[in-house]
């Protein structure tokens, strides 16, 4: 490859990371527990779709997992039921059991809980896959990577602490479940969504007395519709999606919200994702919610013989357009659960639009990163990065 | 009073006020109208609280109001029913009529939609007080002050906009229907909670095709259980709430999640609230969720005859900590809907314990201060700030 660079950019600033991870757990630690799962199954299953044409988020499987939190009584028992469970019971004044949804007074709480824990906010949610290899066999990707960010969000946000194992398995049973729901093909995959919510029903802003966390999972296609076409950015420092303090740094539901209205300018700019920066000097943090990779050969013109030497370190926009200049910039893309690798051509950068020229040459570095990451996925290369489906 | 001044901070960065305000807004401008607006009363009334024993946001009255909007109908017509239309209609599959939560499947939607939208993350909120005064008339207290910040928020939360003039039309009419449940005391009052939240049933981030505006209320006591008793603040700069560029000063829903684990810092040691902090020279921003004012002789020892001069400006704990130490820091108190006025005792400022003279002489100005603000709201003075209901 030579005299080139593959750099990634990090989510945030490394202080807000550093202080909340040192902070002391005021909540419980213990989880729940696998071994208590309380499967129901579906006496209705739904038709899938073909998977050839799945927009992104938009069907859902059969089943889903809940486990509620109360302060008072800690973790309920995991359940899997039928995702119909979020339709009404018929039958009014039903006896409620805790970890019930489908009863009528149990169903009329959450929901209200939810209408009133939508001020408060404390919501968080994780983005994993399962994809179904060529051998036929079902494979999570990194489930415990984004373990680690839920319990570390799930800290940030007030929420209780749980046991990684336990979900992890909780999950692969709801995938065990519906293992036909992930799709033949070697283009989608099923998408899981662990969400956890607190459902204190008080308008105050305040900590939850209680929370649920469920999962729900469902087909998906490619993140954008266009596929491998590549992106036009937006980048406009008037604009800024996380800073020190902050808490840009954790899957909060949050930080999405206010993202929606630029993402909108954006589109009538023509660009397809917004490119945010941060500071002064306009460095480079985030594409719509991917990390940013660049392959680009550094001031120094130093050579990397054989394969890449990968930095993690914060850049600029003024790095940028002088690599841009001094044609040493190769390729830009971004990447992340829901898009995989999404290579970058244009950045429209404070009314002046930057070519990138990731396509010129077909994007061998793009390419070749995406190929090893689905080869990865779909089973052609054996990597403990997966957690197999029994 | 002599050599004082009376000093407010403002909310955030105008740098972002004025950005938002300029944007051209892509949705409809146009509104659901009261003269559309649908009534169902209750005829099962609950019983209301006693005035003196009230938490705040734990009580609700019987009635609500509900406005729906897609993108491909706009606005639908205003609803006011009964708040038990949160609860389940045991009826199955019955017909359902638009702008009806009440019905089976259009309350499945709600509730689905509800469930995925919390992840987008549009919300807005806002916090108004309705309060009966001495003459037994009702009086909202500047309910346009309160539609002028909803508005610019729906626009930076991409939600569509609507007549202010509308909206505080069906609100009067919501409390008509709901007069009893205003209660009957000068220290309490009707808390009034304006929400507006996207319901796009999907988990990708995107601007939604429809959304829902609902008005809960309910009777309130005092924000701080304790009362007037004087706070103590946790000053520490390690957390910052907002940021140029971000949206802190919009009423929405992200900006409170991220705040709770920090009120449960400031809570472990002995402090009530945060006092936020911002920049390397720490700029006081807002107390907890109030605007903060600070009561004291400025530098040149400025004196103002007879009454105060108000001057609205960042300032920063360096300047505090002169203040004090030069015994031109008299008081100090936080001002917002749900509190009114709550005078500041101490502030926890990097491990270092500033005592604030607030109360050491009776807190003369703070008190001026809530006595003119509740003159006002109970009808003893009467002011162009309130809006009579009739």
């Amino acid at each position: 490859m030579g005299l080139l660079k593959l750099r990634c950019v990090k989510f945030l600033t490394n202080v807000t990371k550093r202080s909340a991870l040192l902070h002391y757990r005021s909540l419980t630690a213990a989880s729940f527990k696998y071994d208590d799962l309380q499967v129901t199954l579906t006496d209705k299953k739904q038709e899938k779709p073909d998977p050839n044409n799945l927009l992104f988020g938009h069907n859902f499987s059969d089943h889903m997992l809940q486990v509620e939190w109360t302060r008072d009584d800690g973790w309920g028992k995991p359940v899997i039921s039928p995702l119909t469970n979020l339709s009404i019971h018929p039958g009014a004044g039903a006896k409620c059991h805790r970890s019930n949804i489908l009863c009528h007074s149990n169903y009329e709480r959450h929901f209200r809980n939810i209408i009133f824990c939508i001020l408060a906010n404390s919501t968080l949610f994780e983005g994993m896959k399962a994809y179904r290899g060529v051998d036929d066999k079902i494979r999570m990707f990194r489930p415990f990577e984004n373990m680690k960010r839920m319990k570390s969000t799930a800290d940030r946000a007030y929420l209780p602490d749980f046991d990684a194992e336990e979900l992890v398995k909780c999950m692969k049973k709801l995938l065990q479940i519906d293992r036909e729901w992930v799709p033949y093909s070697t283009k989608s995959s099923l998408y899981l969504r662990p969400t956890f919510i607190g459902t204190e029903p008080t308008l105050g802003v305040t900590k939850s007395a209680s929370a649920l966390l469920y999962v729900l999972t469902g087909p998906v296609g490619p993140y954008y519709p266009t596929g491998m076409n590549p992106v036009t950015l937006l980048a406009d420092p008037q604009y800024v999606r996380a800073w020190p303090g902050g808490c840009g740094n954790f899957k909060m539901g949050s930080n999405y919200g206010p993202t929606i209205k630029i993402s909108a300018e954006a589109d009538k700019k023509g660009c397809q994702q917004v490119l945010w920066l941060y500071g002064d000097d306009h460095q480079l943090t985030e594409v719509g919610a991917m990390n940013l990779f660049v392959y680009w050969i550094n001031e120094q013109g130093e050579k990397c013989l054989g394969e890449f030497k990968v930095t993690e370190r914060s850049y600029t926009m003024a790095e940028v357009t002088k690599a841009l200049n001094e044609n040493r910039l190769k390729e830009m893309f971004g990447a992340g659960t829901a898009c995989v690798v999404s290579p970058v051509e244009k950045i429209l950068y404070i009314d002046n639009m930057l070519n990138i020229p990731t396509m010129s040459e077909g994007a061998p570095v793009t390419m070749r990163f995406l190929k090893e990451l689905t080869d990865i996925h779909y089973g052609r290369t054996i990597s403990d990065w997966c957690e197999p489906i029994e």
